[in-house]
């Protein structure tokens, strides 16, 4: 990547945001997410790039010039793409893109031959000879527009090249001549186009994109969408955004629009629509979220449910409405700097997105529920294996685009202060003076050590203390260090640097018996078992023989780290736990939930049921 | 009705069946059950037919020879037609039918004129130059057949007209043309046809019917149907019947083919078959089933979840599973004459399908949940009320020709015995030569009154004795009788009867507060609170104000019945609970389930969380 050249979402110079995004962070794959994103290059990136030439969007895109290839769904087969596209945008600024280079030259020419004079760029419309933007409901086609843009932005920002963006930005100009002031006033079905309009300002710095994106999200919510097939709400179309304090609808939709809208309020200074984005947020986090990070309860509409409606066998808790949280989530981190953000950015990282890929990297959840019944319950017809493609492919490629650009977001900073919000190991550049190393096995293990490798100056770095740590300890070149949380969740170490000097924090990574709130009906009597940001869950392999369903956890037992099965990832470290089965002691064995169904078909529960002596 | 002639669901004399069906008991509007039967025939049946005329169903079979009349979906808007027809049809065997006759004659001639000379009539597939039986998977053409032949078989019992059975009968003439053995192997993606065809073969004596119906149960099972859509499951496709032991699928599906597999096995003396009809229902009942009967726990696919995954916010237990639940049990229980049918009979339809119709019997619940939360907690664009109607109109006409035939489902019998499963104010006669009158309050009040009014003789009384109630009191002329409950859960009276001889059941109504199975999830640290048959549920409107999600029940508190509020059904027993909320006590009050809904949008729970303490 670009020395100094930020990854996705880069608020302005003149935004209203509290955080500076950095250069990319350079993962080492000893770590967790440096691991990660090995395997998301070496394995899920291409098998993205295979799937796009035999599950139909490249031959979509063809069809158009050559009439002879007939079309197949889905309607939005071209963000398959560009998602793909944008996953090898960021990952052209690491060290895995071997095996995916020269792809973007074959796209080009494809998405040049393909786009209309005047910018248009749509399979489904082209080739289907549908009328441009008479279906707004649920053409898609400003939805793939703003996957176009953000591809384009990720190679321009990764590698310098716009050559992709230009492709975007010609299609943003005809937006922008159709939808702008006094034009159509419209809006998109599927949110999406609101963040990359926003993304495609800050690239450009052109004023219209950003007024486009401010257009769309103060148009929603007047009922101008078509109900026939689902209600407003679905669309987010039920209210203004602004005055919306309950977070409804298809949970994807509406976190992109957020993101989007969020986009706006920073780059715009309405404070008005940040708060409101905020306390819809809270809404979404307080009430509507797995422990997971999921979001998203309900099949019927991909949709949030009721408050407090977050049943574990039936989650949807789709991949994307988790990957499109955690881009919301860091939005909000970068306008307020508050650590909450970062927390729950975490959590989603960890457990409700990494759940969704495979250990290898090849296989796919599109949902993640947080429990799955033995096979003998459960009803036939039902897997309890990830697969290796979808006919709706929006997952796998989502992932991938955000695995590939991980490192964009766990720091940020400038020539006075650096914030660590994501703990993994790698190396940091910020701007031109600051260099960091940071060596942790974490999330398995709490010791996080980073060392200064340039920057001999006075200077302010500040560590998020998660709100499950009570008892972190910060050292300096080994010297403890008073450094408490302060109300931004944040320990502040500032001195005068030396190159050379290490800062250590150790994070009390004590196993915790976590009780849900009360109001979750599903979750009634149960525990979830956590390690740091982990959750955990019992798989039934792990278990002594007998009935699945009727184990019960000892929540006052004692809890043991051990090393997990040696089919899971290295270094994955599993907890001994109390438990019951009809009254009679065993003892059970959780493993991080992100890992589980790695191993076959798998029973699985993250809500453990407690013993009725316990409760 | 006829004098002696029986109801839906006929055994000939020939099958394997240890009760025989009665004349319909004719039911005293004064009881729960008959004052249903007048709103029913009042209220219901007319808004039936008036929105037969208005949905489209009229119109479409019109559009068969009119083809100025556009095709209105869905595709089985003819069995709307043929329910409410059933309905008249066992209307007419009672006082309350005065505002539909006629509509029979308007049928007649309807039908006559758009069934083809051959038998064929399926407005769907005639009006729209559908290929015939070219997509059994979903064209519904044998679904209605079946709705039809059983809206004939209505008419010819209870009236005695045999005009619209000549009509189903020559349609099921061109089906054994075509299905016939060596004929087309296929199955019909949705059973009802199986049941249909072995009432006609029962009402004709032709025993090509009956074969026809053997083969539909034996062809299905071996993946035959169409899966791009849903999977084998689905359509109860994927084992033979007779080898499965887990249901599964579609729930209505499901019920309806288990019901016409159960008359297949009575009438051929299939033995096997009806044994593996035996252990499914058990499967259903034991892991499926809500407490309220619902049956179907998913939306998607409205089809049976795994077993025990039985969620009350988002549980589907669609109003016409519930109904084909209740006819499967009613076979079941002829073909055995073991109580534990009658008892889930019962249980469904003083629950889970009485809470389907509004007091008045013009509004409807399509899905019957068994909690609703409160508007503040609930998703946008969610409601808490019964509707007029729906698109897809399957339930509304399908309660009405089940509370029309209800007197059928209550009592069994020939010259030598009477059994009584289901207690309702009214009157019966068996044979020629007994007859009884039968006064109660039930299910409000405990006391049930047998009167002998025909049939001095030595013969013998079978009276259901519920498994709720554990001190049962049963006397003769006021003098106690010891009848204990025996292995089929009858107790038994047999003596020379006199006209005029009363025997008095008194049951015990103590409401009960019971705790669900161990393994249902979404019911951890709830109870339910019953008394007799009934299912009670609290209603936010009742409760102390306050957060209703908050609310607790002590499940060892006092239990009070009080009179309920006066915009319910006249003569409801309320209860009085104790309960609490964030820990400080107040009173609860619980109403009939059933009635739910009746004042207005409503957050309801059947299943109420208990107080930690006493967990």
């Amino acid at each position: 990547m670009t020395v100094g050249s930020p990854g996705p979402a880069a608020p302005t110079d003149s935004a209203v945001a509290a955080l500076r995004p950095l250069a990319d962070m350079n993962l080492h794959e000893a770590g967790f997410l440096g691991r990660w994103q090995r395997v998301n290059v070496e394995t899920t990136i291409p098998r993205c790039v295979d799937n796009l030439y035999t599950a139909g969007s490249i031959n979509n895109l063809r069809s158009v010039r050559d009439r002879s290839i007939e079309l197949t769904p889905p309607r939005f087969s071209d963000s398959d793409l560009y998602k793909t596209l944008e996953a090898c945008g960021w990952a052209a600024g690491t060290t895995y893109q071997a095996k995916i280079n020269g792809f973007l030259d074959e796209a080009l020419d494809l998405l040049r031959a393909v786009q209309e004079p005047d910018g248009y760029l749509n399979s489904w419309m082209q080739r289907g000879d549908r009328t441009r933007f008479a279906d707004l409901s649920h053409g898609h086609e400003m939805y793939c527009a703003g996957h176009l843009i953000q591809a384009g932005i990720a190679y321009a920002r990764a590698t310098g090249d716009r050559r992709l963006l230009e492709i975007g930005a010609k299609f943003a100009d005809l937006l922008y001549s159709v939808f702008a002031p006094d034009g159509h006033a419209g809006v998109p079905g599927h949110p999406e186009i609101e963040t990359a309009l926003v993304e495609l300002y800050r690239a450009t710095g052109e004023q219209r994109y950003l007024t486009l994106a401010g257009l769309f999200v103060d148009r929603r919510g007047h009922r101008t969408l078509d109900t026939s097939v689902t209600p407003s709400e679905y669309f987010q179309d039920h209210l203004p955004l602004r005055e919306n304090r309950h977070i409804v609808g298809h949970a994807v939709r509406a976190t992109y629009l957020a993101a989007g809208a969020t986009d706006v309020a920073v780059e715009t200074g309405d404070t008005e629509l940040l708060a409101a984005m905020q306390a819809l947020w809270t809404d979404m986090v307080e009430t509507k979220m797995y422990p997971s990070g999921g979001i998203g309860a309900r099949p019927h509409g991909e949709a949030f449910g009721d408050a407090y409606e977050l049943p574990p066998d039936q989650a949807y808790a789709e991949t994307c409405a988790a990957i499109a949280s955690f881009m919301w989530s860091w939005r909000l981190l970068l306008a307020t700097g508050d650590g909450r953000y970062a927390e729950v950015m975490e959590r989603t990282l960890y457990n409700g997105i990494a759940c969704s890929i495979s250990r290898s990297g090849a296989e796919f959840f599109y949902v993640n529920p947080l429990q799955l019944r033995s096979r003998e319950f459960r009803a036939a017809g039902t897997q309890g294996t990830r697969v290796p493609w979808f006919g709706c492919a929006c997952c796998p490629p989502n992932v991938a685009r955000l695995v590939a650009s991980l490192g964009s977001y766990l720091a940020t900073g400038d020539a006075e202060s650096v914030q660590l919000h994501l703990y993994a190991a790698g190396s940091l550049r910020v701007g031109d003076s600051i260099g960091l190393v940071v060596r942790t096995g974490y999330p398995a293990d709490g010791a996080v050590h980073i060392t200064v490798t340039e920057g001999a100056a006075e200077w302010t770095l500040s560590l998020r203390i998660p709100q499950w740590s009570t008892a972190a300890r910060i050292t300096v070149n080994g010297t403890e260090v008073r450094a408490g949380r302060n109300e931004l969740g944040y320990a502040v170490v500032r001195r005068r640097w030396q190159v050379g000097d290490t800062v250590s924090v150790e994070f009390d990574l004590e196993p915790r018996v976590v009780r849900p709130d009360k109001r979750v009906d599903a979750a009634r009597g149960c525990a979830t078992v956590e390690r740091g940001p982990l959750l955990y869950c019992l798989e039934e392999i792990d278990q002594p023989a007998g009935v699945f369903e009727d184990l019960r956890l000892d929540p006052a037992g004692p809890i043991v780290p051990v090393p997990a099965h040696p089919d899971l990832v290295e270094g994955t470290v599993a907890l001994r736990l109390g438990g019951s089965r009809a009254g009679v002691p065993v003892e059970l064995t959780a493993i991080p939930y992100h890992q589980w169904a790695n191993r076959g078909d798998a029973a699985m529960r993250a809500w453990i049921p407690i013993s009725e002596e316990s409760l």
